[in-house]
């Protein structure tokens, strides 16, 4: 069966898309700017649960999903569209209504104008499409291409928050009585870095970008084998949520929440070596992290502990 | 239980959303041009039905449903994003090669990019989310709101053609060993109109235009609601699909089918009496009918049949 990434790279190739393959397409606008623009798919049971959600927070995470793919561009979310559809039983209850409210909410944080949209009825589960666009300085989106050997790796925040915070659902835990409320809030109601992403693109601070949706490993290898590079990273760097620690068993290992868990929506970038002190100047100290570098290894990701290496395989969520 | 029409006017008023409620929303481009956007969310067993479709005629379909919005607005359509989600049995079929096979080969005969997506995997159901987008000289998106009292009504093609193919499927014809394919297409591959609705927007030709998506009954209720107007309209004057009557069993009116059947995807567009001369100029004849005029019964819509008049209630789809 082919994963969804080969079926991709497949359906590229096959009908020329030139401008598909990365965290948004971006599209002329007007002689200074570019405009960019993603659109996410979730389903209910797949991408979220209504026993362990809110309808709120499923609207704040729809938009925030693909605001996240903005600020991946390094461009400043302009406006949006939503197109939800719910069966019958839900259509009754006030859950369109909670939805549009999280939507709406985080719609009014960034400047968001919610632009169109579609309502329909399904036979069974919810769905939701959610579309957004951003603006950047023309030519100057940050690709997942751009990044060069010997350029260091950035990451945003705390990584695993959102893993550990769908473990504890997974384990029965419930947001309302829960003493785990923030990793909770990782994974339900994320907030994507739309204000770095903004600095970094204006700034033009980094070379490349992607935002940790898959989870670090798988998407790490994706702007590596979009740049035709490889990379190193340092398991010691990597900022891991520090609150993991309160829960998980002591069997478990935190950095695979790090590194194979999905959904922070942090972003991770790279930086030419000559734009550190540029870079460390324009974003607050604490808000980001230095990583790792990159190599000339291709598409080979090296995880480095105690001075030793070893290679790390993409094992990020994939639908297929 | 709230329609969908009139939740759809609340979220409007609550959260002050400008761009809502047309064909398309209408965004700013350069100084020359605007963009108008549309979304369209497509639902397994809502919206088509495997076992009377094929992945290709669905993949057409789903963008076909989309270009008909951008025709709308006196636009021409540039650029699509399509978003596909399926159960796990259907990504190991063919389905999805189908689709965008489908998908593809009307984007090519329009000179359409496709430019982003996504795919994902449902617990059960085939969702699509198609968007797209066309460009229009500023200022000149025809909009539901401009039509006046006096203006006349016309339609492009033959109306009910989708709705009777929707009939025939429901009692079990099928395509492949069909003597009414003509009709099955109207259903299951509309062909939106593309070049009359550039037309009428690059030679501002029209004052109001809207999708025959809903049914004529529901869309030209739309289009006096948003203009403020009523409308009438001349039974004798509409352009019914001549192959219902090969078909129709005795007691069905092929009116009901023009009138209250949705999705023949064609343009209804009203027209200032000034530039009937120039609107006969610009589009070849047989290709558009005049069937009525807009008055200043406001959301009054009469049919005039034998110069006896009723007052026509909107009967054509909805989800909720």
């Amino acid at each position: 069966m082919l994963s969804e990434f080969q079926f991709l790279e497949n359906l590229h190739r096959k009908y020329s898309l030139q401008k598909i393959g990365d965290d948004c397409a971006v599209l002329p606008k007007d002689s200074k700017t570019d405009l960019v623009i993603t659109t996410d798919l979730l389903v209910e049971d797949i991408d979220f649960r209504l026993d362990w959600s809110t309808a709120k927070f499923i609207g704040h995470k729809s938009l925030a999903v693909s605001l996240s793919d903005v600020a991946a561009m390094g461009a400043k979310p302009v406006w949006s569209m939503i197109s939800v559809g719910v069966p019958e039983k839900i259509w009754r209850t006030d859950f369109v209504d909670g939805f549009y409210e999280g939507y709406m909410n985080l719609a009014k944080k960034f400047g968001v104008e919610l632009v169109g949209g579609d309502v329909s009825k399904t036979p069974d589960k919810i769905v939701i499409d959610s579309i957004a666009a951003g603006e950047v300085k023309k030519g100057k989106a940050i690709l997942r291409s751009g990044a060069k050997p010997g350029d260091f790796i950035f990451v945003t925040g705390n990584l695993g928050g959102a893993a550990a915070g769908l473990k504890l659902l997974e384990n029965g835990e419930k947001f309302e009585n829960s003493e785990h409320k923030p990793l909770l809030l990782r994974q339900l109601a994320p907030n994507p870095q739309i204000e770095i992403g903004r600095i970094l693109g204006e700034k033009n601070l980094a070379t490349a970008m992607i935002d940790l949706s898959d989870g670090v490993s798988s998407d790490l290898a994706h702007l590596c084998r979009k740049s035709r590079t490889g990379a190193k990273f340092f398991r010691d760097k990597i900022p891991i949520e520090s609150k993991i620690l309160d829960f998980k068993s002591a069997a478990e290992d935190e950095i695979v929440f790090a590194l194979e868990g999905g959904e922070d929506f942090e972003l991770l970038f790279t930086v030419n070596p000559k734009k550190i002190f540029q870079l460390e100047k324009s974003i607050e100290k604490g808000q980001i992290s230095r990583v790792g570098e990159i190599t000339a290894n291709t598409e080979i990701v090296e995880l480095i502990t105690d001075k030793q290496s070893r290679i790390l395989e993409p094992k990020g969520f994939r639908h297929f």
